[in-house]
């Protein structure tokens, strides 16, 4: 198996601090690697889609304030920008705020004048932080999923959600890692995900490097098949899930969630409790963007349609929290998917209490 | 507007007949023609979907058993090889077996012996007349579908199904142009059809030349579309429409169906009789083209997928009768679409009596 992916590192150089982004609109053909030293350039690669995925981008916004922080820019203003650079992804501007706190709080900080260095550091220790509690979140997710999967099950999942995404081993992509590592996964299905094939270009590409068994399919053949009866789970991640359950996640995944459902097939979605957003009240509150028609009217810069034609493209859609029939964080598992039950978020689900190796959790 | 388009014509050149294609594959960047000499040349062209949609096939065929006989090959060998070369469109192999037998027709009749000539004369005659019928079919079916379409009418629709696919004006989309024309169509939806993105190359070109307002969207947004409450109605073509109304369409079409159903959006298949195969008993009989894995893993030659990706990738999908509001044949609308009413097919439907400006048949 091919070694952990390092989508995102801090870079302290002598000439200057700057964070160093795996550019994931280049691969799978190529590995090629972004410095951004300075917070405009790191604005446009999230706008770009040069580094993605709920938690990530919760990293990137914190180190983002770091950066600001360690080169004198104005911060607060600076980490307002950078939380708008997406509007959907709930994590960026909590790991934005995570940042802007602890700069805050050191700089506000009694018995001594902080140096604007010492302000600086204590912003990228939380970012720091943000990481390593990302990639143990991204363990227990597995662990927790991983009690939700079948022997010889064979998941759809959509996008990407592995190590791209993440500190760890990302979000719904980590359950279906220790799935495979258990032996219970017979086969993984790669929604392609148009327009920008993030499941074609990306998640192929992580289950290659696992080893996973996996088929890559246009995003319309879910349906036929899950008629044709070999889709046992669907698993997701997600980008914003609401104080009512409704979770906004890349276009494509309403979809399944109806198609799952009229097929009698659970669908789960995978998500940190950072990417839960409790002051959104429910799905029509969720901002999605929408973005440019020529991410659909073209692809890698080929026009695949006539010049000048619209495109409706939205990044996102927001699936209802009743066609959701698990919500797996790092906390346990939510089943079902109720105000009540994210709020609460507890106790730990009784699947957690008996050794990993008892049957899994019949939905 | 634009003219007509020829997507196929036959060609009586003093250096031998030819059957000249319009390369969809070229569309929209380029309107090149491809020369079919032969009926090999033919068979490589339906199977690179050169020429492609079910009544063009139909159509297609029947040449090409006339190609064939004018050329003096074995035209029973040869009519099956043509029927052969896709196996979901039911048009096609119906369109080779009424050449076919126009042409043991001719060669069995009494009173003199027909010269070879004559007798491929006979199958080219009957492949005109099949075109004749399928343009005159096209404009029955836009005057029975258009009774389905409300004022303000946003349309979704997906594939191909305009003038490329026809002698006329296609099947869903001659009613769309029909409610276009009649001022009812507010807005076209148009599914891009991944893996071949029939809908982004040639629906979207289709709806341009005729100043149809349109937008193009990848098929995954076609689900938080309908949940915006912006599409009134679906409609699609069909390539085989078995005895119990399951409908084999463009792999995609099923999930439209599921997605109509739970956003009670009416769906409607619009296909003349000839794609009606009442030997075909139900949607598991029916044979479904899987092509190659490169359509879904690259894209005009350029791979999206690591080298290598296995692809699920069928052609078409079924959709169960009882997702089908309405099916529209040349003959009338069946509504609902069940055994006994695709055998009956008649009497012809209420919307059929009144004056054409009467108010839409409300489903």
């Amino acid at each position: 198996m091919a070694g952990q992916l390092t989508p995102l590192r801090w870079l302290d150089a002598p000439d200057g601090p700057a964070i160093v982004l795996l550019d994931q609109t280049r691969l799978p053909a190529e590995e090629t690697y972004l410095t951004c030293a300075d917070v405009p350039q790191l604005v446009d690669a999230i706008r770009r889609l040069v580094v993605r995925g709920a938690p990530l981008l919760g990293i990137a916004g914190a180190y983002g304030v770091g950066l600001a922080a360690m080169r004198g820019d104005d911060v607060e203003a600076v980490a307002t920008e950078i939380a708008a650079a997406r509007p959907t992804a709930a994590n960026l501007g909590w790991g934005v705020r995570r940042a802007l706190v602890a700069w805050r709080t050191a700089a506000s900080e009694t018995g001594h004048v902080p140096s604007e260095t010492e302000c600086a550091r204590a912003a990228l220790a939380e970012a720091a932080a943000i990481a390593e509690q990302d990639a143990a979140a991204s363990a227990a997710m597995a662990r927790h999923g991983l009690s939700l999967i079948p022997p010889g099950a064979r998941i759809l999942t959509h996008c990407n959600t592995g190590q791209l995404v993440s500190a760890g081993e990302g979000t719904a992509f980590a359950v279906i890692l220790a799935a495979h590592r258990a032996g219970r996964l017979d086969w993984l299905w790669v929604d392609e995900t148009r327009p920008l094939l993030q499941g074609a270009r990306l998640t192929a590409w992580e289950a290659g490097r696992a080893g996973i068994p996996h088929s890559l399919l246009a995003d319309g053949a879910a349906a036929t098949l899950m008629a044709s009866g070999k889709v046992d789970l669907v698993l997701t991640g997600a980008d914003r899930i609401a104080a009512d359950g409704s979770v906004a996640n890349k276009v494509g995944t309403y979809g399944l969630a109806v198609l799952a459902r009229h097929h009698d097939v659970p669908f789960i979605v995978v998500a940190p409790t950072s990417t839960v957003d409790l002051s959104t009240p429910d799905g029509a509150a969720i901002t999605v963007e929408h973005r440019p028609a020529a991410e659909v009217a073209s692809l890698a810069g080929q026009p695949v349609a006539p010049a000048g034609t619209q495109a409706y493209n939205p990044a996102f859609d927001v699936t209802p929290a009743e066609l959701v029939t698990a919500l797996v964080t790092e906390e346990g598992l939510i089943h079902p998917v109720t105000e009540g039950s994210l709020r609460v978020r507890g106790p730990a689900p009784a699947c957690d209490k008996g050794p990993r190796s008892a049957a899994y959790v019949e939905l």
